[in-house]
């Protein structure tokens, strides 16, 4: 089920962005895609998600700029389709970072880590933190969230 | 409606936070709690949840150990309830702001930000990057998905 507005066109990135992708499918197959799956049956295989709640759902993505589809056509085959994260879907990169570690830290699973995030450039585990302008880090701590311009409401 | 596991006990830390967080009015309550809300009508009010519902997901996200739940009286008044964010709350902070940074980035609203990520001990904003072990900044197209000693699947 898609997010509904509270209002008729919310300001607030959070709820923006749940409209795009909170809705459980939407987050797995992106997820998959971050692991490089890229066609409709790898996406119902491995997440044993009905054909046509995947239909519905990468309409969605593609609609919304997540995932760009494109046709191919194997020797002797009829054309097929295969989905590629967008620069906006990379950008949920940081997205699935978050809600991953946050799980390694306050929710482990007793089995141990179903994944891992690397620099591929050295084979070395990342984090994601708060930094400032200029690149340095920031306490967690320190961080705070603060009405912004558009905002409606104070806090 | 409570994130349905897609097996018994779900090792992937993505498909675990999103039990506890997935659903929509829940991240809600959660951001409201980072600005800094606590009781029920605060909750209630702003968010226009309908009460057996705010009741509902608060007494979850208290159960999942994200709201701790204190009672207290005021003067002349029985005694009421307040909702705080535990240590594993807070760690969600991270998961907000990656959210509320890629809406700014990939879905801006046309009326502006409506909230901010400061540093507020220089009133600053931050950004949530990717760092090695050192602290260093890596590079987001570095950075990969790999499947973790837990895994059941292979990508």
């Amino acid at each position: 089920m898609p997010f509904t507005s509270l209002i008729e066109e919310p300001r607030c990135q959070i709820v923006r962005t749940l409209e795009i992708v909170g809705e459980k499918w939407s987050l797995l197959i992106v997820r998959n895609a971050f692991r490089g799956q890229t066609t409709f049956s790898q996406f119902r295989d491995q997440l044993g998600i009905p054909s046509d709640i995947l239909t519905a759902r990468l309409s969605t993505l593609v609609e919304k700029g997540i995932l760009e589809k494109r046709s191919y056509r194997d020797a002797g085959n009829r054309q097929r389709f295969s989905y590629h994260l967008t620069p906006a879907g990379e950008g949920l990169k940081l997205v699935m970072a978050a809600i991953n570690q946050w799980g390694d830290e306050f929710n482990p699973s007793p089995h141990g880590r179903a994944s891992l995030w690397l620099d591929t450039s050295n084979d070395t585990e990342v984090a994601l933190e708060f930094v400032a302008s200029n690149g340095g880090p920031v306490s967690r701590d320190d961080v705070h969230t603060i009405p912004g311009p558009a905002s409606t409401v104070q806090w």
